[in-house]
């Protein structure tokens, strides 16, 4: 690795692009970035983003060079790490991805059950052909994921290609930066075991400076997770990512998604348009306002976490997504799981657990499932082996569901999925 | 273990034990019982019992001594086998767990869910129980349960108790009754391999003389399994138990549970007085027609496949219930599964399983989950600890419904729980 | 399978074919044999056992007709059994096998230690050889193996090509037949738990009729193994392989070695002219009086068990040679063991063992380490493989020993090893 | 953990102690310790020590309270880390375990073979006693082992204690210090992969700043480990400990080991009087010459790693002796490993590893299962269980050499073997 980092940004048009930015900017001293390459196929976007990201950089007082552009190998051409957040049919289609389930009496949403799956199904065949051309035309590079589902993008990228990946999302650190702000001590003094998948996982053991957490306290962190009974996560002692809701809230959250009278897909559209104008126009150079409402963040946190602990061989404990390998008796070694690691120069390496909580390993084994079948699905454009893994799925399961379901979700998603419809 | 055998039944006021007399008498040669001890709580039902045994077996031409007894020693003592057919609380409180889950929208039904939660939770201490006393009166003995749910109530016994002990289901041979029954040969030269739980399991690999099915004959078989959708059996090449129906169908069996008349327990209860009195009819010396509609069966001949096994030594394969111990990787040792075993005198051991079914791990994982902490739940009487088994469970999970549930399950069951309401 | 069996012999000129014959023909009524192949690349061993085979057979009043080939298509066609029990090099490359470790300090013998690595290097590619021929002739065949190393032979096979197959050794059921002799029983009656690999096994928890063995009937059995101190068996409460004396009493029988006048093999060579003048000779009808002296036997009868077992679709509890596939969770799947199958028309199981004794489990890893190096080495021709072979083996691990050693051992093989001298 | 640390180092007559001194003053920024509790049950030794190592500390500027006590109430009460260094029965009996196994033809070693195993057993009861004084009087403290054999003293400590505790050795680092040294970089900058047990390990996949290391720079490397053939090391891509020479070299070493004049123990004796000498000299107040004789060194620099990175809650990677706990899938859970930890104030946790090396996992299980047996042995006092420890030992095995070998060894250290002569 140079002194002087190439990085390149796959899906670059994405509204998130200006964090990245703004991350790598904060920590310039520890990762001494020349250029950035913004790659998007959507030229429109690409430009709003050159444009704004320079203007950005500028007002941030960062020195680097920014470029774009629509080919990956001027993308990936010795880049030292690609950073991929592409979103395959864009929100139109993640509309869909929550408006079918809900038809047929299952929880529409973007990442957990048949919505996720759809996302895996369009998203997939095209990280693969990106990963082909990374292993091309710079195979040594890091291929730093935080395209959705994650666990399900890296799980199929680490079996069939050989890129050097980890699958990123801001949820490996949400229990310690609730603990943090319920105690408020600095993150950092927080730690604690977790066990599970991308959206279906579990902290506990909690410490902060190595004390246990009082129950009291433990209470009051989980208040933060604020979608799932405080109750029940105080009765198992478990925190549960937020996205635990739609398995132990499903009757209330089909509910509230049938009542919305817009999906939040069809929200982020709305507000597309308002940052896009934003970003836009050329006087501004910090993040827009409407940034907020999008929410989202800490994803480019992680990413950064990541990318200093392989630059600066620092040896950093970070929950990532990685295959098990042997760090999870009941999973397969080829399963990606939500897991934490060693980071260092020489790679990615997750710690051994000898501890899945007796209340919840089943749940975690049926999804994992699920995960399996759903990548293996995508991957050879296997129609029953789509069916296999919405029936996997403890979200779906019904067969008189999962059918009719899975017919209208390919149907409607058709144009993303040439290796379904060849 | 001697030349004359003494055996005993508990629950032996149970309509089934008839079956149990045919069963020996049909195989005297093979088993050669001096005595039967009938044991029931249910006085009348076992002087019933008594007496139509007595006539059932004169009429069979069967010598041996038929005796009853409310007294656990006298049934136990000496004992070479100990038949435990219990059935706590009734087909009365039976109903209460097919009715109860059912006004939550979750499928009610004796064995799987909910339902079969409950009947747990009643018998395993009642199982208990029984279990010291057999290690107090004939520690060699071997326990014959057909008493169900028989994976939960075997698994307390193993983990709790020193007994000697297999936990039977006909289920584990009906697939090669199928397959026997679709080519029109006999049962015994089909061969298959079984993964999975009492109720929860898939049979595949079929052969014929070591030949493998056809596609065609595999399909014809599969139309017997009668309560899960042919097209999925055949798509999934996994014959799986009648009872998956509540778990890929389980919207369309909700749908039929409510509008249903009566539930099967209401049924069963009706059926009752008709069949004991037919039995109690001293000249009744064979089984009464109103038995056919009971249904059942096939439980003897398992339970008479294994005490032949065990007692002339033969090496048999059967598929029975008994503690993992290895035979399945991904499971705990002491999870208990419904598994090919091989049985002889020196006892009974689960081949190795090195196949689990790519498209169904998961979901055998999560009720194998429900189960282990249902069997906790049930021994220490744990409310904390039924609510996670209920929500690990794959038709319930929900909190927002488990927790309400569970308590109105646990009320209307008080009488049956003194582990619950100490 | 037909009901008119064909078998081949393969290495039919070996001593032992008679044994098989005599096998055959008493089991005549289970196993309907129409014809029996002997084959063998030695023409003039192969007419003298032609000759007397069938001399034999009439004298047994066994009806089937015997032929004999040199050629593998005529051998292999159709054939519904193929017995392998070839040895390559002969008996005179035997004599180097024992010869050469001598020569380092190391024990030398036929299939323990550098002696048997010798012989795996020697014959793994004529067996594979074979095998590829079997696939192709008669792919539904099953291979019943007596060639030794019989475990690494197996193993071989089983991971670098398709034939269904088992490798077999008396072995298996010598702890059976100690018990059954000691207490004067049927030694069906015997029944234990059997760890390990061939020729490194243990056998425990003897039964009689379900009944555990006295201490003293233990000890009393425990004579019967001839080789290995009583006291030290009675301790461990172990039945080891007789084949453990090289591990255990290592330095005694490297004293007997070198002190002997011949060698095992060199003893066998002379044995060898006087058993086949005595086949040779066209009155003699009977097994020859020299064939004891020449020791072995048995395996003809567990071949015949196996063959049965398949034939008569019996389950039958064998200990046989076959890939691990979850039996024994600290081996890999592919390794294989030496180990209590289940036996039927559908195939071979091992049964799952989870009571690996503590005092052996290293000793059996370390053996197996060096048994999968030595499959690797004889497969590749790489001597690099073959040196971290012997160093993983118990008895030789000294580089300095096993450098020139190895280097001495090929360079007497020379002539059967193309795979190291190509 | 106050800001103001305790430390007790028991054993504190070793003249190793200035080490620690040394280490803890030059890392006084990082570790604030207000006072050291030198604790011996040799008060001649301790007095030396205690004046020694204010004298020392004094030339190293370092302001702390450095106290003596022969009592662990004393020394232990709140102290944050307890670094255990005892010899018990000191130099004059290892002088024993060297020369013992010599007559028998085994290698006489201070940790590895029979040496070690006596010195376990003389060690691990009064370690027991040390550990159960911690849990009375401090339990929340750090036992920080060094003591050999460190291995079998952390897993009898592990298994049969509650303390918190790591057991170290220089040998998890020495991989790193190689490649640094050959290559003339830090050794911060490189990495490696490590697997085995204390005194039987090996290190591969080396990289330097995620660069992995050419065959050249590996071979120099290799060069540096001084006892194993560097052409043997080379062919294996695996470096070992230097203690490997023992297994891989152990005719050569047994030669040695006969003709040496004086075995290590017997130097280590003379050298002793001149070291003590030296630091009773009321004007030495730095580390006396002699010193760097007696070897050793690094201990002190991993105590310091593992302290520091508990103290200050750095993610740090270190190798260290810790329960497997799922690490390595072929060892049981409570086997003692030497392998990469991640550490931090919340505990010390293993990494898993998928990838033990085809070519030696044989040998470490065969070490490991002699390890278990040895620790049982002494801590139950088993004469049966320590003789199956030393035929489970690849250096001894046979059975003719370890019971009359066991015997001498017993005898020789009965004074110290409570538990075998109660």
């Amino acid at each position: 690795m140079s002194d002087e980092l190439k990085i390149a940004v796959v899906g670059a048009g994405s509204p998130y692009t200006p964090e990245l930015i703004e991350g790598l900017a904060r920590f310039r001293d520890k990762l001494p970035v020349r250029e950035i390459y913004l790659m998007d196929i959507n030229e429109r976007r690409l430009e709003i983003m050159l444009g704004f990201c320079r203007r950005f950089a500028k007002h941030l007082d960062y020195n680097v060079k920014i470029e774009a552009t629509t080919d990956r190998k001027t993308a990936f051409k010795n880049a030292d790490f690609i950073n991929t957040q592409i979103r395959v049919g864009g929100n139109e289609r993640r509309v869909f991805d929550e408006k079918i389930p809900l038809k047929y009496g299952i929880i529409g949403q973007e990442t957990t059950g048949p919505g996720g799956f759809m996302k895996a199904l369009r998203t997939i065949p095209v990280m693969m052909d990106i990963a082909k051309d990374v292993e091309k035309y710079s195979p040594d590079a890091w291929v730093v994921n935080y395209t959705n589902p994650t666990g399900l993008v890296t799980e199929a990228l680490k079996k069939y290609t050989g890129v050097k990946m980890v699958g990123l999302c801001a949820g490996g650190m949400r229990p310690g930066f609730r603990v943090a702000e319920a105690l408020s001590v600095d993150y950092q003094r927080v730690k604690y075991d977790y066990v599970g998948l991308n959206h279906m996982n579990f902290a506990f053991n909690f410490t902060v400076d190595g004390r246990p957490l009082t129950e009291e306290e433990f209470g009051k962190a989980s208040e933060l997770v604020g979608s799932v009974d405080v109750e029940l996560i105080k009765k198992m002692g478990l925190m549960p990512s937020a996205y635990m809701q739609y398995y132990y809230h499903t009757s209330k959250k089909l509910k509230e998604f049938k009542e919305a009278k817009y999906t939040r897909g069809e929200e982020v559209l709305m507000l597309e348009k308002e940052i896009y104008d934003a970003y836009a126009d050329p006087k501004q150079d910090t993040k827009p306002a409407a940034l907020a409402k999008r929410g989202g963040g800490g994803y480019s946190e992680v990413a950064l976490g990541v990318m200093k602990a392989i630059y600066n061989d620092e040896d950093r404990w970070l929950v990532v997504n990685v295959p098990n390998n042997g760090a999870i008796r009941m999973l397969p070694d080829d399963a990606v799981i939500e897991t934490p690691c060693m980071i260092n120069r020489a790679g990615i390496k997750p710690l051994a657990i000898n501890n899945v909580p007796p209340t919840v390993w089943g749940l975690i084994c049926a999804v994992k499932n699920y995960e399996q079948l759903a990548v293996e699905a995508a991957v050879k454009g296997d129609r029953d082996m789509a069916l296999f893994a919405l029936m996997a799925h403890p979200l779906v399961r019904d067969y008189d569901v999962a059918k009719p379901m899975l017919e209208e979700l390919l149907e409607a998603n058709k144009d993303y999925l040439p290796q379904f419809y060849k």
